[in-house]
C-alpha cells in the first residue's frame, strides 16, 4: 500500500517551503512543527544528508473530530508532509497518507475523518 | 492491531513532561517537537480540551538508519510519545507503536528497524 502522496517541484529550496506551507493553508492546514532533518543529523551525528524538511500539519477542525473519536489518535499527528532537495532546482514533496498511516488502528469514524484528510491533502500536492 | 504503547502515571502533568523526557533521553530519544494540543484548540477553535501534549522523540542513529533504508519515512517521524491529563493527580502517556504505524510500509529492512525502535519505546514507557 502506498503510504504517501507526492510531487517533484522546480524549485529553490526555500520557496518550496512557502510554497507548500501556502498550500497547506489554502486547505486549512497550519504548521504546528517544522523540522530541519539535514541539520539534526548534522548536529547529533555529524553525518551529511541532503536538504530535509518534515512539515508537521493540521487542520484543527478535523484533529479536534479524530481526537474525539480516537483519544490516543496523538501518537499519529499531525500529518507530516516532508521536502527533499533532488536537485540543483528540484524539490521532491510528500504528504502522509493519513488512511494508510492510520491502517492499524480499527475504528470507523476515524477512517471516515482519515479519508477526509487524505483528500485534502491530495489537493495540496495537486497545486503545487 | 494495538498502535501504542501505554501507561498512567500518578503526578502533575508538568512533571510527568520531565519524567518522560528524561525517560526518553535514557534510550538515546531527543525531542524535536512539542504540541501543547489542548492550547493550539482553543486559540484556533476556542474549545476546551483536557490537557494533551504531543512530544516527537528521536533517536538519531535510528532515524539516520531509517531514511537512508526509506527516503520517505518522514512522513512518519518522528515517532510520538503523548501525554493526557485523565485526573487530578493522573497522566496517562502512550508511545506509537512504529511497528504498527508502519505496516503500510513495504520494506523489510525498516520492519527490523521500527522493531528496534519499538522495543526501546517499550523501554522507555516501562521505566515510568
Amino acid at each position: 500500500m502506498k503510504y504517501y502522496i507526492e510531487t517533484t517541484l522546480k524549485s529553490d529550496y526555500t520557496s518550496a517551503i512557502e510554497k507548500v506551507k501556502a498550500a497547506l493553508k489554502e486547505e486549512g492546514f497550519g504548521v504546528l512543527s517544522e523540522i530541519e532533518v539535514d541539520k539534526t543529523l548534522k548536529e547529533k551525528l555529524g553525518v551529511d544528508f541532503r536538504e530535509y524538511t518534515i512539515l508537521g500539519a493540521c487542520n484543527p477542525p478535523l484533529a479536534h473530530k479524530a481526537l474525539t473519536a480516537e483519544d490516543k489518535i496523538g501518537t499519529m499527528l499531525p500529518c507530516n508532509v516532508i521536502l527533499q532537495k533532488r536537485g540543483e532546482n528540484e524539490v521532491e514533496v510528500a504528504a502522509v497518507d493519513p488512511f494508510a498511516s492510520m491502517q492499524a488502528v480499527q475504528n470507523e469514524e476515524l477512517r471516515s475523518i482519515a479519508e477526509t484528510v487524505k483528500d485534502k491533502l491530495k489537493k495540496v500536492i495537486s497545486a503545487l
